[in-house]
Parts: C-alpha cells; structure tokens; sequence
C-alpha cells in the first residue's frame, strides 16, 4: 500500500463545535459533535481529525491575564527592540528556549517544544475565558502543554468510540521566512506518519526519487486551515478523509529540524 | 461574501493528464482532460486548479542536458562547500538573484523571480523529455519562465472553455528554514487572491484581529499536493473545490516577503 497517495481528499469541517473553555474535556465533546453530525461524518480508517492548536489551549485553560504579568528586566529591554507590550515578550520567553531572531514587529523564538515561531505561538485572539470578569484582560492563549500528548488523547478517544484506526493532528497557524501570510502546520500528531517518505519509490522514469520527503501532518495542517480559518466561524475541528497511510508513532516533532542543521537558526 | 471562507473542500485529481513535453499546449490538454473527466468535474466559479510546476517546465522545454553544462569557476568553488555537482550549481547560480545560504548538502538561493527555495526549484526527478536519447543526460528541469504569466493563460482558456471564474495555482514542493519535509507552495497564481486578508473581521470576541493574513494560495497548493504528490503517480492537475473568493488580480509575487523586511534573508 503507498503510504499517503490520494486521489481524491474531503475535508469538512465538523459543525457544531462549541467554543471551548478551561476543563472541558476536548475528547469527550470532539467524539460527541462527530456523532452528532450524522453518517456521513461516520469515522473510517484513515481520517484525520485536525483540532485547532487554540481549542486544545482553551480547554486546558492556558489563558493568561495580561494584566497579572510582571515583564523581566531582558523582557522589557527585548520588547523595546521588537516595538512589542513587553507583557507578551515576557511569555513568549518564558515559553521558548531561545531567541532566533528580534526586530521591529518581529520576535522569532525557539519554542521549548522544539517550534521555530513568533512570539511563542502566543495567540491575542478569541484568547479570553469565557467566564472572565469584564474588568479583567487583556487575555492571552499560550500553545497546549503537549500538543502531541493531546493528540494522542483525542486519537484514542476517537478510536475507542468509534473503532477506526484515524490520525489527529493539532494544528496552528505559522508566519514564514520569505514568504507572507501564515500556514496551517502540525504541532502535534497522533497516528499518521508526520513525514512521508517517498525516497524509495521510483519516479516516472525509473530513476529513484531524491530529496522528496514531504511533510505530510503539515500539508493536513494546511488543508484544514482553510476550512476552520482562524476566526469568527469558530470551526475549531476538521475532518481530512482519503489519505491512505499506516498508521504509525510518529509526533510533531518530528518534523522539527535539528538545531545543528539548520542553516536558519 | 466572506472571501475564502469554506465549510468543505474537496481537492480531486483530474484524470489522465498526459506526461508533457516541449510544445505541448498546456492550457489545450488541461481543458481537454477535465473536459473528459465528465460532468463531476465540469468547472464551477470558484474552483481552482492547480498544476504542477513540473508539468508547465515540461511544457515549455526547461530541460537541460547535465552533460552540456560547462560550471563557471564560482559555481565549482560553491559546489566544493555544498558537496553537490557543479553542474546543478552552475545552473541554480543562472537562476537566481543571489546565494541565501550555502552549507554542505545545502544550497539556497533567491531565485530570479522572488522565491528563496533550495538549487533554484531546479528538479531533478521526471525530468528527462520523452523522446531525449539514450546516451544524453543526466536532465533537469528548471522552473517555468513566468509561472504567474502560465497560471494567468490556463485561467484564461478554462474561462474561455467553460465560462467559470476559475483560479489558478501554478505549484511546487519547497522545503524550509526549522521545519523538515517539503510543502506546496503557490509559484504562480491567477484569478484567487493569493494572500487572504482577515485583519478586519472580528474574532468570536468581537475583538478585531491581528496578524491574520492567510497564505490563501499556498495552502491551497499544499492540499493539491497531497492528492497530486510529485512522483510516480502522473499526477499533475488538481481540482480543489469549495472554496468562496472574489475573482481577483493577485499573484505569486504578492506570497513574497521584501527583501528589506526578511530576517532570515
């Protein structure tokens, strides 16, 4: 069977996804909005459900007040440089290992998770509680604390009720060097092959394929991303059916270049 | 009318698209294939097609003969820090602008048109013409001459052909800074907007968002590529369907960050 090779994808976003909040049991609510919504969303092998990184941060309450944030000396003297609230520059440190790059409107850090990313994958948007006071805020989301733990929960979540073997990928929405706009990409997988591997396989003429390693989680990523967006349509899950793939071990991380072969960093 | 804001997708590979050569009529041969494909296929407006930047080289005869290509001195001292053929380095150096970064097994550079991408895009798999002999080669491809013109004529005759206010995305399969594995990426676009501007709508918060401009036409590339992969498939063209946009002017070169404002440069 070739890994990953679709004629044909379907990705349809999952109605009735509620926005969700601190303690809510992502799982459980992923598992009842796919039955609810008929036969037709009926999970077979091989889907992929792609929940949105901000779902799995709210659920886990990884809200953040900005008003209760005290910026370090290196955090004020760092948000000079980028032009940024030095409360959110203070965060994204604490979250990351390193600095790649700061300039005006720009922080690229290294996130602790391994992600190459600005301002720490720190999200100012549908970021506050539900239950929040109104004098409180303004409100932050940082990324989930294990976003490929948590895909892992939802993959077997998903496969015990409904016994097929899917993938998950939890998914966000990344800048880029040289390019503008962002991209959805994966920041955690469960399930399918993160990368797929196609140097073994011969091209048209018979000549092996070279450097075609495709990152495949990432691409899932992407394609959901035009379906959930980022905004007001609050579609936080995505069903990507016709891939074909074993299902694997694979994580997010593997598709994070190692620090020392990066030409990047 | 929210610009690309879709409930569900579907991303189709159009069958039996012939493998191209020098002087084919691309546009003719898209047209006639989906044209067979029968009515599922028949185009509507907002659909989009994508080809594969492989398949408009072949097209338009980029291929070049390895053993024809006398490497510079500067293209030989290269390839000694980067480990490749000089050959391969001679022609990605014809290609480009400038050198981003060169490291043992890497080499990126600023091609002419814009894209900071490995080898100048210079494709090395199914890349040898059909009717080449047998003593001649190794053959590669290079990039097409002017993707966002390629992508504006095969937006032109499906209109022409089927009266739908179609989109056209001319893509390839980049590799990136922090992250490994290829993805697909928009070299040349005609009738979508290529960046997706969500910066005035409001969050679920009604707060307005920041930052929020999509990469439209690249992840719409790199959904294609999930169906069309770059080997042995054939698959060249890609119908993805549902999304809702405003026939629009954009082109690849509006996905580009300026020079002055990259800081990974």
């Amino acid at each position: 069977m070739p890994i990953a090779c679709a004629s044909r994808l379907e990705v349809v976003a999952v109605p009735r996804v509620p926005i969700l909040n601190a303690g809510d049991d992502l799982p459980a609510i992923v598992v009842r909005a796919i039955a609810e919504a008929g036969p037709e969303l009926a999970l077979r092998d091989a889907d992929v459900i792609v929940v949105a990184s901000k779902a799995v941060s709210r659920a886990e309450g990884r809200f953040v007040d900005l008003s209760t944030v005290e910026p370090s000396p290196a955090a004020r003297e760092l948000a000079g440089r980028t032009a940024q609230d030095p409360r959110v520059v203070e965060l994204a440190l604490r979250e990351s290992s390193g600095v790649s790059r700061a300039a005006p409107d720009v922080l690229v850090v290294r996130h602790r998770l391994g992600f190459v990313c600005a301002n720490a994958g720190i999200d100012q948007s549908n970021a506050r509680p539900s239950d929040a006071s109104p004098s409180s805020g303004p409100w932050v989301l940082l990324l989930p604390d294990a976003p490929d733990r948590s895909a892992e929960g939802l993959r077997r979540a998903l496969t015990q009720a409904t016994g097929a073997a899917v993938g998950v990928v939890v998914s966000d929405s990344f800048g880029r060097p040289f390019r503008l706009g962002s991209v959805g990409v994966a920041v955690g997988v469960a399930g399918l092959p993160a990368l797929w591997d196609k140097r073994g396989e011969a091209d048209l003429f018979d000549r092996r394929l070279e450097h075609t390693v495709t990152a495949l989680a990432d691409q899932v990523a992407a394609a959901a991303d035009l379906v959930a967006g980022q905004g007001a349509e609050g579609r936080a899950v995505t069903l990507v059916r016709g891939l074909t793939f074993e299902p694997g071990g694979q994580t997010a991380a593997e598709l994070l270049r190692p620090l020392g072969k990066d030409v990047y960093a």
